[in-house]
């Protein structure tokens, strides 16, 4: 018997994650320097962090010989008062991966089915797939997540559904009152988790009301993260938003130390850096242009994005991100999202978008 | 129907892992300032930080906007060359907490047990808890860890017993050809997790040999956590050493980007820093005979620890423990270990375990 044959199926079968390509290993391939790469492969925020984050985390390193505050005090009181809920709404997360998997851990067993939509975040399957529930993947209209198909998805043993606005890799959206009605019509037994890791991307005139859904419909949970337009990627920190008693099952089966010292800090001076926010999505839509722009001249369709990335048809895409690899440019294969003749390449900044878009053109050509 | 009810029972059950109180928090409810407070109540190492840490994670903070390497490639490196194993061994972990709850989630189901020692570091049972495993807990002789019960107790449906040396709350030791010969005694098919949290503090000659035991018996997980010896509790960061097989499953159950950036630099920083280890050791040595002589002193009765902690016997701890936290004095309470006369307290810098002694004394007397 091979040791491996101790765990159960489901975890055997899980293929894991795979990220994007990081700049180190790229450059050891390469043999170039990591100041050579280019990386747009993982939505990370071209601006760097909030600069009020990395002040705070200076002031921070005489303190790293203790535990963080497993209760996160101050940061919930920070996610509080600057969203207009309560400390007991509220999970922290190690990321809003580990929000994601909190939620899987707390309510689904094997016995129980999840939903997500096809071409959304490969977390939610991952999550469903390790407790050993059943995993139901949706098809969309064209890229759109399709509401209605999610709805007649939901079967007796369905505890969990996950919906992602933006979605990712796709980077559509979905209508908020859409996602309401939707909401409305879910069984009230059957949790909805509201994936928003890029809604800091959206213009003023979509902001998200979703937080003023949680009082209203209690199977929601929130997912949101410090990693896209916070520019926090590194630290790993996030949180829902829930109902009281959702947050305290969650809560249960949370590390009691699951976000570092580091990223509390970093993530309450954050919150509050609205310039810095203002300035990433300035950039965003900026950069969002030039690239449909530059699509538009190559001729490439592309799918019209809310978040910080877009996804491009190239054909052959694991040639074009291999050739643009080889240029030092690294951008995101989703064929393991089931659209192999696309990529997805995150904004940058100007000089960014206009260095990856000839390379493009080059590794196009052959 | 309460939301509450969506979640299985065991997962309900759970009584959350209760820390130590945050210097924060009893600065708060005291209304004192927080340098008032001595806390010495979760093994935190008072020297500090490990200085090589701190130095390099002044020297990442340019790239927190970027995901942390999920793979690990550096510190996996660091950890292969100090303790002569490969990458493949490893699994990274955000504290030792992650690694202990990744053993679980990787290979129990609800139709397994696992076993654990009374007196035992509560994350065991937490861990098994969360699953829906059974949980068995084998009586200690003394205060020691019984393996010979430890062994008696596996079960045909037994997949995993943890086994900590030294032990968390109790300090105490099996010297390592007992565990050894209980590992060789243990089913092929039944997984050993040796937690091995205090193993910096023993001395040189009684130093942990169990990495060698890794190859010859493949059902070996070693757990151990950066947040004791070398002062980075704050920053989360553990590591397993396993056969490749187990770590292969555990990887795929663990979130992509589990150890943050500033956790894997420091990491990789302190296990090189044998200087500051060292000089823990000196401290906790010097702390752990001038505790002993002040219960001596006394007349309290102690556990012989060889971990960075001692455990004392009090009589009404809880009573004692409200007395010194009034004097601003955390130490640790453990009648959720099954101790209620004893206090559990960390080794602090000669003047720490003065201030704390000098204190008890006054509380002993009401």
């Amino acid at each position: 018997m091979s040791l491996k044959d101790l765990a159960p199926a489901n975890v055997r079968a899980i293929a894991p994650y795979v990220p994007g390509k990081p700049i180190a290993e790229t450059a050891r391939e390469l043999g170039l320097e990591e100041s050579a790469i280019l990386k747009m492969a993982s939505n990370e925020n071209p601006l760097g962090s909030s600069p009020k984050a990395v002040a705070a985390i200076r002031g921070a390193l005489d303190d790293l010989a203790y535990y963080p505050d497993g209760a996160g005090y101050e940061l919930k009181g920070v996610i509080s008062r600057v969203f207009g809920v309560k400390p007991g709404n509220l999970v922290l997360g190690n990321g809003s991966n580990d929000v994601l998997e909190l939620t899987a851990r707390a309510f689904l067993t094997r016995d129980d089915s999840a939903i997500y939509s096809r071409h959304g975040f490969m977390v939610y399957p991952l999550a469903i797939q390790a407790i050993g529930a059943k995993a139901i993947e949706v098809p969309t209209q064209g890229y759109e997540t399709d509401l209605a198909a999610v709805l007649a998805a939901i079967r007796p043993d369905t505890k969990m559904v996950f919906v992602a606005n933006p979605n990712n890799p796709t980077g559509t959206f979905t209508p908020w009152q859409e996602l309401r009605d939707f909401i409305s019509r879910v069984p009230p037994n059957v949790l909805v988790v509201v994936d928003e890791a890029y809604g800091e991307y959206l213009p003023p005139e979509l902001a998200s009301p979703a937080v003023s859904w949680v009082e209203q419909y209690p199977n929601v949970v929130l997912s949101r993260t410090l990693s896209k337009a916070y520019g926090l990627a590194g630290l790993r920190v996030g949180y829902g938003v829930a109902n009281p008693e959702v947050a305290d099952v969650m809560n249960r089966v949370r590390q009691p130390f699951n976000v570092n010292h580091l990223a509390l800090v970093a993530a309450a001076a954050a919150l509050e850096d609205h310039d810095f926010i203002a300035k990433s999505r300035a950039n965003n839509s900026a950069g969002l242009t030039q690239l449909e722009a530059g699509f538009k001249r190559l001729g490439l369709e592309f799918i019209p994005s809310r978040a910080n990335f877009i996804t491009v048809r190239v054909g052959d895409a694991a040639k074009v991100y291999q050739r643009l690899l080889a240029k030092g440019v690294i951008v995101r294969p989703i064929a393991g999202y089931g659209m192999p003749d696309h990529l997805r390449v995150t904004v940058g900044l100007p000089e960014h978008n206009a260095r990856f878009l000839e390379a493009l053109e080059q590794a196009l050509k052959g």
